[in-house]
């Protein structure tokens, strides 16, 4: 009997979070912390007076304490650890929480513990279901990226590797290894300061300006036609869901006339054949 | 009588007023006005001879009375106050206008009283409808840019505060607090001078330029995404607004072959049962 | 007897001419002249020896009585003059050829009828069909930008007024009066520099990034709807353009259909009738 | 005998070719051997000690040798050379191969020998399929871009020719002739440091911002209208597809109906006429 009322106890414990959780109320108090915890975030970045350290010390304590409590609620929530872990943006939420208690002692590593403490704005994403949303519809878009990616890293490899060919001896700061150079070509491409690169490489290569133009070209180039990509993949996704949607319009409105001709035709031939045997016996 | 008489003699101002205002004239005068007053507020920018600066004073008081003028004659155009103030544009027009009546006397909110003369130029808006059509579509976009502002705006926080902990000690004119950092974020995402603030963090933190360009990828991503969202809204809209409008045509039609499509079958099936009778007699 | 054989000569001299114009061998060697014409502008900007100065004197000569004889030709391959000014893109040909003409005899004025030369470059255009159909579809654009292009103004006008009145203490040199601003405000929205602009007034007034920042936002925004309202005009276009199309496709045979679901109906009126006849004789 | 078996050994071995050369196994080995080539090629850009020196010259020989033998296996798999060289990819892989052959000794053309060494990079478009569907996407975007590339061609002609005409004598490094010119109008588009550019001018001739304005707005005008027209393609190209698959659609199912119509039409029109007889027997 004891276990019994133990069980009871817990699920009835359980049922409790669960309402808790699903609390419109909780949310917006979860919400509210995470603002908090991103003032908090922000104002340590201002030269405070050690008593307002001390205070912000405090509230960076509180909101930690706040957030295990509410993810520990969450769990609890669920009926098993397991189906709690199965959704990815709770997984996101777990790692940003804990990661904060990682015991950080020496001074250099004090910049990392501020550091997690940052990424909890990104909490906003996962309780706010509108920018989750918005999110998915975001990572959606990768893969239609990625090839378009890989040619665009060809374009600045090969730029690369001739540009710190030829250009080296003349400004190594710029061009002294490919990484350097594809970091100096993503300024090109960026149109910062590009002409000043230019005119000093012109002085010992006048014809170097083909160089620079031509690689704008490209990347201007493959930059549209991802644009158009992106946007002609856009219209298909909306041209399918218009035609599913309008499966109860017109599209539907004619299969149905199609279906009904047929019948009408089965039941004419019938009529017809009626007909001819009234004409013989006639 | 007299009242009648009173009620008569106001309606029939009232009547006036209304045939003033619909005027086409009167429009063009108003905006002729409007212009002028845009003239002045340009010319005043100008360093004039003390004589013209008069001429510009007497030329602001002048517009001053017309456009309070105008506004009365509008207001006493409807029927009951109430109805001139239901309109948003009209509501526009009067805090322009009654703006610059209050009355300003320290030298140093001679600006104020400037500013707001300036805002004048904005009754243009309001009163050519191709203009106020124009703007209206523009409110209209805004909810749609909502959400990823939002997102928007936690990108720059998070990355503000990461470069004001990070880059603080070595240029605290660009990384001081997090507001400042956000103004170089934003300065940043419009490649002016970008690379000067990379080089300068580069010194002390080699991977640093890891910051910049994934900021620029992730800020440009969404903005790109931003983009498509808008364009997809676009069309869809489009989209139903060409389904009303085929409604009178081939969905139409293909609605009225449905429906005679019934009436033929019914009919047919009575035609069948007339014609099984006549071979059972026969 | 005399008159007649005039005019057939003249008749016969005008077909000739006709023939002329449409050779395509003469369209050849007119592109041919304006490349060279082209070549021999931009020759001219080269510091050359006397012995070249004076063999791109006499091409010139050569190439303008060329041009004139050329436009000699197709006017007099029209029957009337005024036919031939009918056309916009001869009017454009005629004033081009005709303005180098006129004499010119200060040095100063040098400067122009060199500047008048290099317009001949533009005659690609009107001779090129695919470019003069471009221009041609540019050209519609223009009106599509219009009611933007004057919000736009009005949002320059304002922020130029602002900024002449609070910022022309700080730099005269930018915002002197309300014509410099404007200029440097289109400064700010190329992201020239601007920042050097803003931290310049931000030392004044340190609130005054919401001036910029606004402002690049409003500039960006409306820029951003112009581009979606360009698009969607294309779409509406495009839209009607396979609607007329389709007329002879899908929304044809459904119109074929209901023209004939109406006599099928009428017919099997008549039948029904007929039957129920025979059944009351039966 | 003898021809034969030398005739049947020679297609074993060519069947082989043809095999290894559609292995998986070999096609992944060939991107590996051009990934490490690309390594090759940035590691050769660092400042490396002599010894990691000579071993990166053994792999660069070792890579050309398997180059040569790889593109050998894929030439022996066809039947006969030419059937090789019909496909385009081939003739490019086969030009990067024996283009790194070329024996060069002079100092200066060491060079130009690693310059062709790192086109080899390019190979990778040419291997993975995903990449070569990109290219030649890309490469059908090139002549909707062609005429618009020449009106614009034609604006920079014309603006580089009036301002080396007028700006010569201010900045002969900036305006010196029309392909410097060009070349700054260039970068006057990219916005980079055109202010400064601009402010030099006027100072000798105030109304020349007009010159800049106005070129800026042409070329972001004739740019705009790119962007909409390659849109406005790609979206006909996409309602031509659609179309094409409705076929089986909707569109399928209407022409179905009408023809179906056609056959009932004919059934009721003999249907009729028996009526009318048997109405006339009776």
């Amino acid at each position: 009997m004891e276990k019994n009322s133990t069980t009871t106890r817990f699920s009835k414990l359980q049922r409790r979070f669960t309402e808790l959780r699903n609390n419109r109320l909780f949310e917006f108090v979860v919400i509210a912390v995470i603002l908090l915890s991103a003032l908090v975030i922000g104002a340590r970045t201002y030269d405070l007076q050690p008593r307002w350290q001390l205070f912000l010390k405090f509230m960076d304590i509180g909101i930690t304490v706040f957030f295990l409590a509410e993810i520990s609620v969450r769990m609890a929530a669920e009926k098993r650890i397991t189906q709690f872990f199965k959704k990815g943006w709770n997984v996101f939420d777990f790692l940003i929480v804990t990661a904060s208690l990682i015991p950080i002692e020496e001074s250099q590593t004090v910049l990392v513990a501020r550091l997690l403490r940052v990424f909890r704005v990104l909490r906003l994403v996962s309780i706010i279901p509108e920018l989750r949303i918005l999110l998915n519809a975001l990572i959606k878009a990768i893969p239609r990226m990625g090839y378009v990616a890989v040619l665009m890293f060809i374009i600045f490899y090969i730029y690369g590797a001739v540009g710190s060919l030829f250009f080296e001896h003349i400004n190594p700061d710029l061009w002294g290894n490919i990484a350097i150079s594809m970091l100096t070509l993503f300024r090109v491409v960026t149109f910062e300061d590009w002409t000043d690169i230019m005119y000093e490489t012109m002085d010992a290569y006048p014809m170097s300006w083909m160089f620079y133009l031509s690689f704008i070209f490209f990347t201007a180039f493959v930059f549209l036609n991802m644009m158009i990509g992106i946007v002609l993949d856009v219209l298909q996704t909306e041209h399918e869901q218009s035609n599913r949607e309008h499966g109860e319009g017109e599209a539907g409105e004619v299969h149905w006339i199609k279906e009904h001709t047929v019948t009408m035709e089965t039941r004419l031939a019938r009529m017809e054949k009626m007909l001819e045997e009234l004409c013989k016996r006639a």
